[in-house]
Parts: C-alpha cells; structure tokens; sequence
C-alpha cells in the first residue's frame, strides 16, 4: 500500500474512532442500547419456553412489582409462582412473545423506563396484545426490572 | 415552670429538632411529600370536576404518554381530547376518584415513580377499581407526569 493510500486511511479511522468517542458511543447511548439487548434476550428466553431466563431479567428482590389488570404481585418469588402457575406449570403453551415499539429513556445513570408493545401468538395463531411499562435500575449484576405494568 | 421541668423539655425538642434534621426532614423525603400532595390535589381537582386541574399536573408537552389498556395516548393535547371525550364533553358524570396503597420512589433529584390503585365511584354507587403507574419528572414549573399507565 503506498503512502498516497494509507493517509486517508488512517484519517478515515481516526475520524472513525473520534465519533465513536464522542457520538454514538456516549454513556447513554450505550445503556439504552444495553437495556434493548436485555429485552431482547428476555424474549428469547420466553420464545424457546425457558422462564427462568426470562425471569433473570426481573430483581431478585422482595421489592419487585408486576402490575397486571387489577392485580399486583409483589416480591420476586410471588412472580416466579404467578408465572409458573400461568404457563408451564399448568402445561399451557408459553406462545411466541413480540415486542414492538419501544422506547427506553434514561434518568440519569441509574434508572430507566422502557414501554411499548407486547404480543402473544399461540401456535393455533389466537393473539394477544397490549402494553407494558418497565422500570429499570442499574445493579452491580446489570440492569433488571424493578417494575413491571402490564396491560391488554 | 421549674428547672426539673425545662431540662427534659430541651432535651426532647433537641432530639425532635435532630430527628427533623438528619431522618424525617432530608431533601428525598420532601421530594415524595411534594409528589404526594400534588397528587392529592389531582385527586381533589377530579372530585371537583375540574378537569383542567386534573390535567395540570401532566406534562404539557407532545413527549408525554398515557396508557390504558391496549391504548396509547401520545402528546398533552391527544391526552385532554382522550379525557374531554370521556368525561365532561359527553356530559359523563366523572365520579369520587381516590387512590390507595401510593408509593413513591424518587430516582436521583429529577425523576420519580408513583404507583397506586385507584378507585372510581358514580353517583349510583357502580365501582371500577385498578392500577396505575406514573413517572414523573421535576421540571422548573414543579414536578410533571411524563408517563402514565393504568389498567383496571
């Protein structure tokens, strides 16, 4: 590769590296991308029937809460059981979970809302849909929902 | 009053003045007190039918968001013409609104939540009862709902 070659090049990359350190690779950016990765890992869990990778997502805390309709469920272990009574321990088909639309604001470093769209296909394609509402907080561990509103 | 009086009189208000000081009174403590009195006074403005006062204690901006059920409302004026519509423009009585069971977390000294169930009585005696999630930020003019989700 000759000089006339290799100076853009490296001023290219330079330019390269000085937005991603300024610009798009700024704190925030990176927790809001690190919170859509989460979700999404979090349906995936729930789309090959694996709850308890989708409940990983949730605080391991007596101070968690899911909201659902007129319900609410308090503590970690109270959802895991609401869960459990819901789909696998009652042998019904978790289905495919779906998120659309949605938004994650941060407020500040340590807490973020995360809303948008969720739906529910059965394999006989019955649907299901509605809204959730998420609160996050940053833990040693990650991010994990601290709570939970759900709605169809 | 003599002297063996006064002394434990001091000495209790010195505890009450501390107490005040470094545990009832600090600053996150007056955050909750002033979420929860504004929303009292929302709960004060419905039961009045004064639905602009209600209203006014949302952001009045197109980034606020309101969520009931599978609906969502997006912007302030979106956000009055949903509640116009329901309530006062259809010649609706609007009901005893109250809220039970609030929380109120504030994350750092700009953003909060506040989650609670809600109760709407008619004239007639009729109920509907459910849950709601706001999160609320504190702008120049005082805090502000920017997100609300109910379900019921």
């Amino acid at each position: 590769m000759s000089m006339r070659r290799v100076v853009p090049v490296v001023v290219i990359g330079g330019l390269v590296l000085c937005a991603l350190e300024f610009g798009l690779g700024d704190a925030k950016e990176t927790e809001v991308d690190t919170i859509r990765r989460l979700l999404e890992t979090q349906v995936e869990g729930w789309n090959r029937n694996d709850l308890d990778a989708f409940l990983k997502v949730y605080w391991n805390d007596p101070g968690v809460v899911f909201q659902s309709g007129a319900n609410r469920v308090d503590g970690f272990e109270a959802l895991r059981a609401h869960y459990r009574q819901a789909y696998p321990a009652e042998g019904r088909e978790m289905g495919k979970l779906g998120f659309s639309n949605l938004d994650v604001i941060t407020f500040g470093s340590e807490a973020a809302l995360a809303r948008g769209r969720w739906q529910l296909t059965k394999s006989d394609g019955k649907r299901v849909e509605g809204l959730f509402t998420l609160l996050l907080r940053k833990f040693p561990e990650g991010w994990r929902i601290v709570h939970d509103h759900t709605s169809s």
